[in-house]
């Protein structure tokens, strides 16, 4: 017998943000989800003893922690700081057995624009973390970002460049999160995701609207309410045998403003029209 | 004796909005300026052989008309009406002596997800555009956009995929409009800058500031004010050889509302400053 259809599907918390980790796992549990996509705060509201055991007692696979990263300060600190607090997210990620440690990898400094620079710091960062995540089991997803948020969130503006730092080190060491808003547009997607391969740790799904709202931080839309192609790109996906989990991550205003149990509901009806025929 | 600093920089016309064309010249003569880029609505307002006077009276260079392009309709009568208006934009191009047509790709359709389909329509009507445009001594400047624009302005993303298309013609028949703004954060930029080489007919100069402007239509600011690095992307531009104008385009509330004289000589300092240094 083959698994239900929404088997697959994950609920990044960010999606229900009104919501305490308590309240998504027993969301989820009532949505009959299996997966879900955990945030730090939330994590570190809960407690992480306290949150490993409930998302064990409700057999929740967690698919995801968001997030570790922010990994461009030039200042010696910074940097320092920035690599602790990844350590500390690599072992969060360890107790509640996430799939993958999801990178952001930050913006440019203030008043720096040393685009390049920038990225190269990126690179280096996540290159010394990998001893420390592969010896607590924690494998890394860069999530290259839509080049909106080059400037203050991510420098990493590509699938290819996410996988050409990926390249340094094994698959299952450093992968890729692959998010629709963040890569749809781009020219060179189809071979950049047969390329990546394995290293596809997490396919998050949001689709990309317009007009933009007006906070380009929440600018993100349900399936089906925008312009992605998600056959295509999902196909793009399971023909790598990405077996993973689909995690829905939405930050938008109207979405966090409504009742978590609609979010599910329209999400998984969203996600079994448009996403999971065409993931196998 | 070399030619004064600001010789080289343009205004193109949508930077004061509020000006007409005749206006405009007149703003260009005034702050010593001897190139604009020129938009075909105020164009129109004028009349196209008022504006050959009197772009020739001033003994201004015309760097570029802007725009045609549109191009991604589905349906055929869509198409052929873009097909005509572009057949008169080159006319008019041809008329002022534009050195480039501007071409702006075209978004999706109302409800079509299909980018693949919309890029390659955008690449066969440029196509089709080629010989009359070479009749008329009019050289089609493609103009990727940055991928924020990529659902409803822009299907072409990049500048390797507009250098794609471009690349099927002669250099003096297809080339590129490379404006900061949508190209910086292009992890290629420097080697696809190289690729272009004598196929660059328009250089653009605006900044990319955060917070994005709500209206994103209008989130370019005056270079310096947000985080591109002029200097390396025109260090770049001119490697390649590129003698023509710089223009300034700015869509932004703000730099629209102020008085045109003042917006001048605010683009004029900054350009002196952040942009003419690297230029040769």
């Amino acid at each position: 017998m083959s698994p239900p259809a929404q088997n697959r599907l994950a609920l990044n918390q960010k999606t229900t943000n009104a919501w305490s980790l308590r309240e998504a796992i027993d969301g989820c549990v009532a949505a009959g989800l299996s997966s879900i996509g955990v945030w730090r705060e939330p994590l570190a509201e809960a407690g992480v003893e306290n949150a490993r055991k409930w998302l064990a007692d409700a057999g929740l696979r967690v698919s995801s922690l968001c997030r570790g990263g922010f990994f461009t300060a030039a200042d010696p600190a910074a940097i320092e700081a920035a690599h602790a607090e990844n350590l500390r997210a690599i072992d969060e990620a360890a107790v509640i057995g996430a799939v993958t440690l999801c990178l952001v990898p930050g913006g440019l400094p203030a008043g720096d624009r040393d685009l390049a620079g920038a990225r190269r710091r990126a690179a280096e960062a996540i290159g010394r973390l990998v001893p420390y995540a592969k010896e607590r089991g924690v494998a890394l997803g860069i999530e290259p970002m839509n080049p909106i948020y080059a400037a203050d969130r991510g420098v990493v503006s590509t699938l290819g460049q996410a996988l050409d730092i990926a390249e340094e080190f094994a698959p299952d060491e450093v992968g890729v999160v692959l998010d629709t808003f963040h890569v749809w547009w781009d020219p060179a997607l189809r071979e950049q995701i047969a390329r990546a391969g394995s290293r596809i740790h997490s396919y998050q799904v949001c689709d990309w609207i317009t007009p933009l709202p007006a906070d380009s931080l929440l600018a993100r839309g349900m399936m089906g309410d925008g312009h992605i192609d998600f056959s295509a790109i999902t196909r793009w996906v399971a023909e790598t045998g990405y077996a993973g989990d689909v995690e829905v991550e939405i930050f938008n205003a109207d979405v966090w403003a409504a009742p978590g149990e609609q979010v599910l509901a329209t999400m998984a009806a969203r996600y079994a029209d448009l996403v999971e025929p065409f993931l196998c």
